[in-house]
């Protein structure tokens, strides 16, 4: 998707809601002209409101459904919007599940104004199956002990450390927010099983030496829904990096209640031994808590634990930076 | 897929090609009505040539295609034949990739001809992600230390070998031959990565509780391309019984010369601890080799030598029979 962006956050109902736009925001912010709501949204990305027209003036090139809502449905009251931006001859990029192209309106009008529809949701090309063959390059590969626990976001942060540092480092979106972020990628989950290491073989490819692929993770191999995904990332990935994420005030995996949360110890083993079938290097390097919910005390007796248990360096990525992660790599 | 059924082998090269046909009259002799071969085919299933006319008079219900030729292609030479069981009011099942639906002039025969096609390797229906709910009811799972080392016939075996001692059993497919045997099952090779562990807990779900779904296995934790899918059908599988299923003769991963194959300890320990997370009650019960290239001397003292190191019962389905394992779940 060719920056800069128009963020569309609809009519949608809270900020939570909006999320992939603020990620974007986040991480991108200078590809964000401004944010397009409709008359009852509730969310606000505190930049500046825009219109089609004044984007497409100002040299906007794609048209971001900047929503994440249960289900990933395309609301009837948005295709307005999205037309008017085809109309413009902005491009359209969505992560939802419902295809752009699979709303009649939508496709034609982008079918006869010759605008691309990115449903980045949904791969858009066959991969092979895995091979295991090891590539040249160096890979990061960041993995949870649950879903939504600061993977993009711990992805993100060392990929900009490392250039900060001056290392050839390249971000690997795995995920739909993350492929909005950086422009491309592939959503592992949408992948037909099979290809799953394959997909992200095809995403990692062989590189410079020196050069980095910080690897965003998706799931845990901890998740009863998602592993699958999670033990196919890691062993397409073939990481010789690995960074354990984590929210530590999290009760139970995500959205099962009957399902508690692995130890520590036993998710830094279990994905090293599953690490090792492709990258028998492979090793822990750190450790990326998302301690927003703790206090200061809670967080600094949490990292002294933890960094006395695994031996290994603790940070959050919001609070102490990456950089004792980023020691540990040399 | 109702039977009977005719037994399509097209003009294959060779007996491996018909693998998918002779796994069906392996397992489901009583349902073939006869295999049908076209000029130059090179297999032969031992049993009566019929034509699409004499299957119809004999009541045949569905013409399968049996044929599991490399990239799942459908042969153009085929579509004839497969257009003359339509005509016939046959329906058609097949497992290749390519689906008969998107050949013209099949989908515009079968939708004149009111006649069903069965693409079975593509699932028909969507599911949720999974839960790792407990669910009534006991599971088996066939596991193993690499792709096609004998998963599918040993729980097919095991199936049958507990409806011979009067004991409630059905088997579960997971891949294309599974299904053209059991007449339902789902790919989950096939499935959207997100929901494979949700696929598994559809098709084995709650049950009586002295009732064994006997699941058949896919992949290997230990194959680069597809330990997730193996991983996904763990945790969705719940089993309490596992069973693992080796090629003793295997030098390597299937298709991966450079990947050894796992050690049996470890590939016991690693899938019981995955398996644990879904069942904590999961164990192994047996092993099931594959020793036809064996001689007898070197098959019992391998027998010997496992039965040692593991204290599990070791099984050749098509020597020893299962008895012993099915020994082991009491």
């Amino acid at each position: 998707m060719e920056p800069p962006y128009l963020l569309f956050l609809g009519d949608v109902a809270d900020q939570l809601a909006a999320k992939t736009a603020s990620g974007i925001l986040d991480w991108r912010p200078e590809r964000c002209f401004g944010q397009l709501r409709l008359p009852g949204c509730r969310a606000d990305l505190g930049i500046p409101d825009r219109t089609v027209a004044e984007a497409r003036e100002a040299g906007v090139r794609t048209f971001v459904v900047g929503v994440a809502n249960s289900g990933g449905v395309l609301a009837e009251g948005w295709i307005d919007s999205i037309l008017e931006a085809i109309e413009a001859g902005l491009e359209v990029a969505s992560g939802l599940h419902t295809r752009l192209g699979d709303v009649p309106r939508i496709a034609a009008a982008a079918a006869e104004r010759g605008v691309t529809l990115h449903d980045i949701r949904h791969p858009d090309r066959r991969f092979s199956t895995g091979t295991g063959q090891r590539r040249s390059g160096r890979r990061l590969l960041t993995v949870g002990t649950d879903c939504s626990c600061g993977k993009m976001y711990t992805a993100l942060a060392i990929e900009r450390e490392m250039k900060s540092r001056g290392m050839k480092a390249t971000f690997r979106a795995t995920g739909q927010t993350g492929i909005l972020i950086a422009g491309e990628g592939v959503a592992v989950d949408a992948v037909v099983a099979d290809f799953i290491s394959g997909a992200v073989e095809w995403l990692a490819p062989d590189n410079e030496p020196d050069h980095w692929d910080v690897i965003e993770g998706q799931g845990s191999l901890f998740h009863p829904a998602f592993a699958g995904v999670s033990l196919g990332l890691l062993h397409g990935a073939q990481a010789d990096a690995l960074v354990l994420c984590h929210e530590p005030t999290r009760r139970h995996m995500r959205g099962l209640p009957h399902q508690p949360l692995p130890e520590i110890e036993e998710c830094l083993d279990f994905n090293l031994r599953a690490a090792r079938l492709t990258n028998p290097e492979a090793r822990f390097v750190g450790i990326s808590l998302n301690g927003a919910a703790l206090c200061a005390a809670e967080r600094e007796a949490l990292f002294a634990d933890l960094a006395e248990r695994t031996g290994l360096p603790v940070v959050d990525p919001f609070v102490t930076g990456v950089g004792a992660i980023l020691d540990a790599l040399s």
